[in-house]
């Protein structure tokens, strides 16, 4: 029978559970998805609707997304990152370096992992900014981090050399 | 139906699939556990046989473990860690980091994550070059990282301050 333990890297796994809890998180923070709708069409690993309706509960359950109701349109909910789940880029970041060095991404999606590992905790910081920016009302910073990676990926995707 | 991707943080979560082999690894790095038996009987979470031996072989499978026969007992497998694995170090005081920061570790297993985090990349660096001297037959580094905190966490254990 399994054990809870105070390990800080098992509490941390278990946290999330599986990879869609992760996966959907990058899409929200690097996607710009904030609705169910938007997650579903937008995810690329093709996440199933049941999938991805458990795991949004469960990070709300975490206090790593927060749900509120949009006054425009009754019926839609928007999701927003918390301080937790902005804490996690400069361990999304590690996780990109990781797989951009010992598995084979794609170049396109590679570019954002390389930018990230490269700027290193100066970039995670101005991102997170832009993150609490976007998401829990904080001030515009002067650096738009998310701008500079999806420049770079578009012009990846034409082929370009970033 | 699930599609593979390219996405670099993706790929990362594929490789590992769930907590479990992440687990297993860290008891391997932090904890000198080197066969089965020395992970079951080490595992602080009360990892099930059945989960260890499927998550060794997945590991294996993917390049983050080797397995070698110990001459000195026919039946027994040592495992050891590879440059792939070994170059998780980042991420995983990345998630200790975390676990640390936003959930409620024990103070004495919490004590190697914080050591970890303070060190940054240079202790990481160091680290490294420590498990690839136990693990790879690397040239023995002049500091021991795992002694540091090792060291640390005996302290933390009797009740002291560190």
């Amino acid at each position: 029978m399994p054990r809870r333990s105070g390990c800080p890297i098992n509490l941390t796994l278990e946290t999330f559970g599986d990879r869609w809890s992760l996966i959907v998180l990058r899409d929200i923070m690097f996607g710009k998805a904030r609705t169910f709708r938007a997650l579903l069409a937008g995810n690329i690993e093709g996440i199933a609707s049941n999938i991805l309706a458990d795991r949004l509960a469960r990070l709300v359950a975490h206090g790593l997304l927060s749900r509120q109701g949009d006054p425009a349109h009754s019926q839609r909910v928007i999701y927003s990152l918390t301080e937790a789940s902005i804490g996690l880029v400069p361990m999304m970041a590690m996780m990109g370096a990781w797989g951009l060095r010992y598995r084979s991404p794609s170049p396109e999606l590679g570019i954002r992992a390389r930018l990230l590992e490269d700027g290193g905790p100066e970039l995670w910081a101005a991102f997170m900014d832009e993150l609490r920016h976007l998401h829990l009302a904080g001030p515009e910073p002067a650096r738009s981090v998310m701008g500079e990676l999806q420049t770079a990926f578009q012009a990846m995707s034409r082929g370009e050399t970033v």
